[in-house]
């Protein structure tokens, strides 16, 4: 079988490749120089994010079906972040002209399954040579009507809560770097494919949630995010909480010290869960767990985070895209 | 002076070093996980290209501050050519450990220099470490209650027209290559800035044209594929026409020969101008000179593209992102 390259197709062959595996429906597009969406809520609601081989993912561990999928959802998660529901992406792909095009066709099946689970279209997109993989995500939502959920608007006496979970992507990456795949697949596919709350975001702000925001670079630095822009403190509950009960469960299955599965827990990335904030009367949406309490800053205290009613002292501190050696 | 690089600083202190030379106005943004644009049409036009180091551009010939004009001219195009106007661009940029900070700086002044020109603002984006510069934007736009222009409008009878200019970035970037930038500065300066026609696109919209696109590949190629969505053939008029005085111009000011120079202008790429169709009857909106007509397909003739009623055969077809050595 011949290995066939990106660098031996041009644009049109790589598109005609590219194209039919993926829900691309919308009022118009692709094939003119843009697409055209409806936005029947008169805002539409956009953000972007940008994956880096080498940096993000490595080839050797994901698939590109993995990477299709993570690059979506990453972005997904974002738009229910806000409330609002994916009405569609724009996915632009740089690849080494080396790289063999079945990659290229696994991504798209990637891309295309997160897009079917999600109900979500690609829309447009670009695709350009370049020394490593670069996937490149807009993706673009309706709100419905309903006001934005903001990081800003924590009050005290809220319930902090959580959508989906937290820990198991960076626990599979740290089997992943320490060859232990084999001890925790589930842990693993957790951190090659995660799987956001999306319709947990929507249903958030019909219940009445405050605040809410993704949780990409681990909850306590996203924590100490909504903090700052609440102007308000999060107590964060471990022992003998949900939080807890989910690190020691990444410990029993991992074989990691107990300390290090807190870190997973409370400074992993990733997983993409929903961090929310809820008035104490709220009726909480299926899936939506209480971690914590939202507090007033006492007097000279900072906006900040703590976990059982303190600083927190332990492993990690979240990721940084630029950080030496992150 | 000491020399600060990308790796020096983390996210939060480049963007501190990003953001504020922006114009950044939403509804929402930046500072949540997407930002709130408004979409008073009800549909939203969105449109995604990648630049990329190396390929795209090259960092000593063109400053940071041009990569940064160009990322968003060249977005703000493909939106203008749907008839539309820019409402938002989001810009992703991935960078070298090594890059210097002042090349950022840069970037985000010739970014926001082409937004205040065009009257947009960028809501969102990412920053990300890359092995070389990659440059990804989105950009959003409103059609004002207009049906989009498509490439597939254009009908026999109707005038083909060029807002813009065509052959001037080819010229420069040949003048680069050829280390001859000082024969005429002015085409150097248009193959680093592009300033494509953003007003007119709409306009062509309000005066009745019947297709519309941005010329990003070269107008042969471009041409083909306006020719292929509406099934016609186009006629471009080159000898003692407008494009042939722009060749003459180019093989004045830089002493290539007049083929070459014919090349440029009908094959050259990332002028960004915009090619359309109208009626005959249309009265054409300022900046919107004839080029040619479109006539119906001939008894087995394919759609197709004629330069002076035969086919080009002259020097180039455009530039293809993945051709070998393109």
């Amino acid at each position: 079988v011949r290995r066939v390259r990106v660098g031996d197709l041009d644009e049109a062959a790589l598109l005609a490749r590219f194209l039919p595996g993926l829900p691309t429906q919308a009022l118009l597009g692709p094939g003119d120089d843009a697409a055209v969406l409806a936005a029947p809520d008169g805002r539409v609601v956009a953000t972007a994010d940008v994956l880096v081989e080498h940096r993000d993912f490595r080839r050797d561990w994901s698939t590109g079906a993995d990477v299709g999928w993570k690059a979506a959802m990453q972005n997904v998660a974002d738009v229910a972040a806000m409330g609002a529901t994916c009405t569609g992406l724009l996915v632009s792909l740089g690849m080494p002209a080396d790289l063999d095009v079945s990659w290229v066709d696994d991504f798209a099946a990637g891309l295309g399954a997160a897009c079917r689970a999600v109900g979500t279209n690609v829309v447009g997109g670009d695709l350009s040579g370049a020394t490593e993989v670069v996937v490149a995500v807009t993706a673009l939502g309706d709100l419905g009507g309903r006001a934005p959920l903001l990081r800003s608007g924590a009050r005290a006496g809220d319930l902090v809560t959580v959508a989906g979970t937290l820990g198991r992507s960076a626990a599979g990456l740290d089997l992943l770097q320490r060859g232990a795949s084999a001890d925790a697949p589930e842990l693993v596919e957790a951190h090659r494919r995660p799987v956001p709350p999306w319709a947990a975001g929507p249903a958030a702000a019909l219940a009445g949630a405050s605040a809410q925001m993704d949780v990409s670079d681990g909850l306590l630095r996203d924590a100490g995010r909504l903090a700052a822009a609440s102007a308000v403190v999060l107590d964060l509950d471990l022992r003998g909480a949900l939080l807890g009960r989910w690190a020691a469960a990444l410990a029993a299955t991992t074989g990691v010290a107990g300390p290090t599965a807190d870190g997973f827990v409370l400074t992993g990335g990733e997983d993409h869960a929903l961090l929310g904030c809820f008035p104490p009367t709220a009726t909480l949406p299926p899936g939506v767990a209480v971690v914590g309490r939202v507090r007033a800053t006492g007097p000279g205290e900072r906006p900040r985070v703590l976990v059982d009613g303190v600083p927190w002292a332990g492993p990690g501190v979240g990721w940084d895209h630029f950080a030496p050696g992150g």
